[in-house]
């Protein structure tokens, strides 16, 4: 069964981001899981970067929905990166903004980002 | 004089990206960038990653201007990151969607970019 690497951000849709704020939570979220995997799951790391670092965007519909996939982050391992706005515009400092998940195999994402709609 | 570290990633305005498929490419772009610069230039990603990895994405018109901003990256030596879409969804594939420059200096990059409005 193939059951590729990818890596997947979740943005929070409630925050009414513009598409240049949203690139660049998702941009920090990304690079930050990639230099964790890099460091502590080599072998992840490469196969998602030999596999063109495939990265899925998922909304959620708030912080609520963050924290409880946060929390889910937490407590099966994953490599993860939590987002916080330094808030000079668009939201308020230290917003909750984005989480980056993985890369992680998709038989075990989708178990908990599976039910989420693409943004 | 405070001269900081960031990266700039430019964007086609004119494909009309999702905001969702702009946050994959411009994370691809983010991503590429940051890994070329931990190999090749380890005290500018070292002070970027340090200055909360600076990133800004502004909007060209069309591939022409992309290409113009691809030509000045490579004439001048930055690190830089052309994202062409595998075009599975929403474009062409092979289409080029993005360019990720730097991180670099301010001072260097802006006489590049600082023409271009934020996406």
């Amino acid at each position: 069964m193939v059951d590729p690497v990818k890596m997947v951000i979740a943005v929070r849709k409630d925050l009414d981001m513009g598409k240049g704020k949203i690139a660049g939570q998702v941009a920090h979220a990304a690079v930050e899981c990639a230099l964790k995997s890099e460091k502590y799951n080599k072998k992840i790391f490469k196969e998602w970067i030999d596999t063109n670092q495939k990265k899925v965007v998922i909304k959620v519909n708030g912080e609520e929905e963050l924290e409880k996939l946060l929390e889910l982050c937490r407590s099966s391992g994953f490599i993860y990166a939590e987002i916080h706005d330094a808030g000079y515009t668009q939201v308020e400092p230290g917003t909750f903004t984005c989480l980056g998940i993985g890369p992680a195999r998709s038989s075990e994402l989708d178990p908990i980002t599976g039910d989420f709609s693409l943004l």
